[in-house]
């Protein structure tokens, strides 16, 4: 159990007035070279202290050759050096009352030697002893979006959109796979943590941390194994109630599980196993990468229904089709609208046209008003917890998505919207960009991949519901 | 079954020296309006005949009041009227020996009314004994990429890249979502058909027509449902190995069902059945929008492996483990290397990465070399079959792509190499675009799509393996 300085200095990490980067580098080929770079070009405003024994300046800003040189206070040392100097850095940051660490060195827990998981104990025991949160070692870093604070090596995470959904990942990979992904998805994170090879700092620890975090309001998890599950699915049991998560565990295969051990010191462990404790403790789990980020998308953007009872209205009846196929199949209902909203759909809609759910608003295209009204009775109609809408540019519905814009605003997702809006690059994302940052709807780029998210939105209230 | 004259005419309709557009029109509202722009934009180096009978000209053009008042000879004749003006535009059709029809007009077997299928019955039969054949009626029309002709209500169809996928589609709007991601994920075209409610062209003679067509190379089917399945059926089980066919059949839902009926006129029938029929004649069967892109694209840009053995190659050990998961769950295997194989890769990568397959190859992303020899002892493995390469950008491995290159573009996929290389927008678009022109690889946005795109692959090869 961690005290209450540990989870004080777990703030100052992660909110650091002043960072020292030990190993930065002018030189493109250190890793300390491209944690600068992301420092300072990701607007981070706080005190930048590089250190290096040998230069004077890294980067414009002046150089100090230890922390200990430094007069003033640091919240925050990245360090990015090789792994036989961290003992000695580890000391002086105790000495100089550090908040907490980014530990990017690798040669820890992860290698064959075994030398590297006994340097790994050490370094825990000292840590521990003086209150040090350690995020690492092995990892690329971590990136506090409302910080302004991206302490990592790629600076290119600072491009990702800030939000409200936090990820913890024991794979670098993952998390600049997911962070690339939601810049061309419209994804906003509060943090992205790669917690490597967990000092000190797990996947328990990060659960406890982001439930009193303002800006997390989902938790995102990229598993691969961990000695030891059970903190990690009582803080999820404990607080996915109040924050939402959703977790993706890889290791089902025969060769990634060896491979999961090698990468992260740890077996990935039964995977049905983890699978069933997670769901039991209330994790939504998925099964891509694609599947975590539009769940927790969805999670961060939407409503929550109150059923699974969901009425597909679609531009295009083939859209809707699919839509409806993957609805089923991951447990949503298409029921029948009550028969006053069928008869008001019936009076918009000519006879040519699929008037039952799904419903088939392709004929009007030209009504601006009638698809409006049809979207509204929709929402309102007592038979429905939900609606997916699916539009389909064609160049003749050009203004499909601005007749319907201030009704979505109105509806404000009181019940969910969960739409697919597709456009080729240009027409429609902004719109789509302005509705979602006004979560009037949330957007994927398939209909199946619509009715998927509106499908674990669901399991989330499942959740809620068996108490 | 069709005649000669019938198969001629189509190869005139697909590649036409000269369209008639019979409702052309200078509004935007009017369908015949988008129809011109799509021609006009889209490139069209034939003669453009538009015919309204109270236009002078329409965008520039010269108009007519008929097809009968246009001197020359027309091939193709594009037809956004009301219903009621059809039949005798058909019977003009005819009288001016036109090639084909693309009848975008809807308000036919579609609608309620039995009116609707009585009057494609009737039109069916004009244009089978004038030995028309017809694109629709209800449909957006269709585009060639190699004729740069664009018949569709959509202008923006001419973004999607020219290749070789021929998608046949009874939906229009997935066949515009498949145009617009296709856009965003280069996968070309040689033809996109909306073939509607199928007067007289339906997936049957599509596939007879493409079978013969040389830009196509793969054939693409969105299928909802039809009366006569068989000849389709057939169709595939005659050509699957010259060209391979992948399928995505909708309608497995209730809710789906239903509305298919309506959309197409046809019940989409017994979902099993379907699916069982399409396997037996040799069609890869798809489940999502997404997944018959991603396949249709292997099947356009990689080889075919000889077996299910692959090397998941990964710059990063999480994205390979996913990958790993992936795989085996498609059907794929990950065996050891052989000795020599393995012995390379030891002395190329130090002890603190994931050797065995899959391999973490993180600690080579400072020296291409060693990055390089991986990927090509690998490829030249006896154990394996094709290579799932994984590269997640990171700013220290900003070269990764370019010291590859070369070794990829040798390789050229005599072993299918399908890969996940992802980056912030702009940073390596160039360089794996070029890669996948020129077949070096083909590339997916995450590794569990690189997978399933790779086990279809696969897919085909049991296919054509059991004769």
């Amino acid at each position: 159990m961690k005290n209450k300085k540990f989870f004080e200095n777990m703030k100052r990490l992660f909110n650091p007035e002043s960072v020292a980067v030990i190993g930065a580098s002018n030189k493109f080929d250190k890793l300390g070279f491209h944690v600068m770079k992301s420092l300072t070009t990701g607007g981070y405003k706080g005190k930048i202290i590089p250190v290096n024994p040998s230069a004077k300046e890294i980067m414009g800003i002046k150089a100090y050759p230890s922390i200990s040189a430094y007069s003033g206070s640091i919240d925050l040392a990245i360090i990015a050096v090789p792994a036989r100097f961290v003992f000695q850095i580890f000391d002086e940051c105790h000495e100089k009352d550090v908040g907490g660490v980014v530990l990017i060195t690798a040669g820890f827990r992860e290698i064959e030697d075994p030398e590297g998981a006994k340097n790994q104990e050490i370094l825990k025991q000292k840590a521990d002893s003086y209150g040090i949160p350690v995020i690492g070692p092995n990892t690329f870093g971590m990136i506090n979006f409302w910080h302004n604070l991206n302490a990592s090596f790629t600076p290119e995470f600072s491009l990702t959109k800030k939000g409200d959904i936090a990820l913890v990942s024991q794979s670098g990979g993952m998390s600049h796979l997911l962070s690339f992904l939601s810049q061309r998805h419209n994804v906003g994170y509060s943090k992205i943590v790669g917690i490597g090879n967990r000092l000190n700092v797990d996947f328990y620890e990060m659960i406890l941390f982001l439930k009193d975090d303002p800006h997390t309001k989902v938790i995102a998890l990229y598993i691969e194994g961990i000695d030891n599950p059970m903190p990690m699915i009582r803080a999820i049991k404990d607080m996915h109630k109040s924050k939402p998560v959703v977790a993706y565990k890889t290791g089902s295969s025969k060769s990634s599980n060896l491979a999961s051990k090698s990468h992260t010191g740890s077996m990935a462990g039964r995977y049905e196993i983890y699978i069933g404790a997670l769901r039991q403790a209330g994790a939504i789990v998925v099964n891509t990468a694609e599947e975590l980020m539009d769940t927790a998308k969805a999670l961060s953007q939407s409503s929550i229904p109150d059923g699974n009872r969901v009425a597909v209205l679609s531009g295009q009846a083939g859209p809707g089709i699919a839509a409806s196929d993957m609805a089923e199949r991951v447990g949503l209902e298409l029921p029948p609208f009550t028969e006053k909203t069928q008869k008001r759909i019936n009076e918009l809609l000519p006879p040519m046209a699929i008037r039952t759910n799904p419903v088939d608003m392709g004929p009007a295209w030209y009504d601006a008003s009638a698809t409006r009204e049809i979207i509204d009775v929709a929402m309102r109609d007592e038979n429905i917890d939900a609606v997916i809408l699916l539009i389909m540019y064609a160049s003749a519905n050009i203004k499909a998505v601005e007749g319907i814009k201030e009704m979505l605003l109105e509806w404000k997702q009181r019940k969910p919207i969960i739409t697919c809006i597709s456009a080729p690059a240009g027409i429609w994302d902004k719109e789509v960009s302005f509705l979602e940052e006004n979560k009037a709807l949330t957007n994927y780029p398939s209909p199946e991949r619509a009715a998927q998210a509106l499908g674990n939105l669901w399991e989330y209230k499942k959740i809620l519901l068996r108490g």
